[in-house]
């Protein structure tokens, strides 16, 4: 049996999508509604996926406290009502698209958890629109 | 009997909360991140409420078609992935609270809908946070 | 203060919009794809809301339970994964719109459980399109 | 216009539902499962909603921010992870029905905001069970 | 790291379970409820999820709208609003269970999308029964 | 193509985190809140998925009506109302956190499910936590 812990939480956030490299017209066409240059926003839901075995002493992966610290010190804190493009360092020279942004908080959780114990980030921006980064 | 009908549609937009009137530290006391001046934004959700006599030859209050298309020329197409402080005319100089922008959609509503149909508004900014505006 | 239990419940039901007074021309118009001649259908969620004095005894205004039984006898087994148009006995004479589906499910209710305890009745056809039934 | 706000939060409790006045048969014939003697629990979802004039200086009827802390300290913080029986002080010598839950977090929420401003509280002890007390 | 993006659209449908081999009590036993000779329906949810590498002009892996325009074409037309026992091209001669017609929609946007990139079907007839389809 | 189907049933508990082999203060260092000695509880939402090839007779991979009995009897039925720690066989002995609970359900449904058939047994005791049981 594989045993895997999943962490949701809540935040909003703004971004604008462009490659600055394009026009404007080739960023309207790719982008549409996202490429508006004041930008717009939304309410993310982000889950956290850790597997790996119970500690016969506590009966838990990993304390779910200890994984909510994580995530707020790591990513939240850093991302929540904040806009993408702008305040958030991790997001600099990139185009704030979610596969992006999911993709950084994959890698900035897989360090920060260790041990290989970060099986995979979902990441919603609407709830019709998710993205999932897994281990390869 | 009192028959009430319910549309409920989906948008994301961006705002800043912010006073111009008030000092950045005034604003940063009421707002909290909130006030981020590079905004942030949300999910909205717009359940619109619509109560009357059904029509004995469609059974229907008001058809759902027709609602919708009324929601979406005089609201969603002026909202929807667009910047509430700077692309929305009609919430210019106003401070853009869910409150305001509740209360704006109910009087524009309330006026392409007519008759006085128009029950509520609701918003919801967050899963956590919901606005109604209703006729008094 | 006023206090109110709302029990909500699920169920699956077909059903054709459809006048048959009107030409095919003339029901294709008012009631689009909702008129397709070979029926769709949906899963409805119907929520039941009395209020009144919970008794001392109990704590309650109505065991849920009991609350549950009258909802099941009375609707749920006449109209789950049932045809609206055709199986149910409440709602034949009656274009089958949730507008009439709702009122017919209001009127029952307040007939099986009496004293005038029934507040309201919300029947959900979709999670966007919502009705309800309330006491005047 | 009336203009109202609601905030959401959640909570897990456990109770046991019986009148320590009835013989242990018909604590059962009333409460059923809700008697086992060794109690059960739920995660409560908790709406609690205001309604008021926006302060024209921060366009807020209240600060939500504000509403959260008195809702934590008068309420959340007294019952989250608590077994309603035994444990919080406002549900003693009292049956701890949700009626009677919802009831008495209305009482103290009315005391804690103030000036009338509360118009409902919404308690959800499971998705298909809510309970509404609001002003009469 | 493996990136996945899922759209989620939501239509409505009729349908009968039944195997024209069998009598109507072998039918029964076998389709309870869902054997009704009248049909009955539900809300479906389909989520489609398509994996592979961002494209580094866009950052995307493939363009929401174009996936959704996909969808819409190839499936979402064709079953929206209809009964799928006599209306849908791709489920004749198929008892139409939902494992028969998640998997038909699997085939279909696998060769429309093209490429490998279909990842897998999601299909939820309610909001307790989910089907998935996966590329084995 | 794999297809999978998957029930999602709903019940409620009662439990107490705690090891006995450790200090009072021990155990509030390690559970938190979740150590409250008189205990709390949750709505628990559980989705049993089983994999394999439908039934050319019915189109199935295993009747659903089946399926539902089988997770009733032999899970349902032994805990929803009930207290972890003390009314529930399989839990004796073991500090009874939900990766534990799930684990137990995954080996009793594997054996009564029988051929293989579970795929993953996911259990949620709130909407923010989730815990997966898979086969390896």
């Amino acid at each position: 049996m594989k045993i895997a812990i999943t962490k949701r939480v809540h935040f909003c956030a703004g971004h604008r999508l462009f490659n600055p490299d394009l026009t404007d017209e080739e960023n309207l066409a790719i982008f549409g509604l996202c490429s508006n240059p004041n930008g717009h926003g939304h309410n993310f839901v982000l889950e956290v996926t850790v597997s790996g075995e119970p500690d016969p002493r506590t009966g838990m992966i990993i304390n779910l406290s200890e994984l909510k610290k994580i995530i707020n010190d790591s990513v939240i804190n850093k991302v929540d009502h904040k806009n993408l493009n702008v305040d958030v360092d991790f997001m600099q020279g990139v185009i704030p698209t979610t596969e992006a942004f999911a993709s950084r908080i994959f890698e900035i959780l897989d360090k920060e958890i260790g041990k290989g114990l970060l099986d995979k980030v979902t990441l919603w921006e609407s709830e019709n629109n998710r993205f999932d980064v897994s281990r390869d």
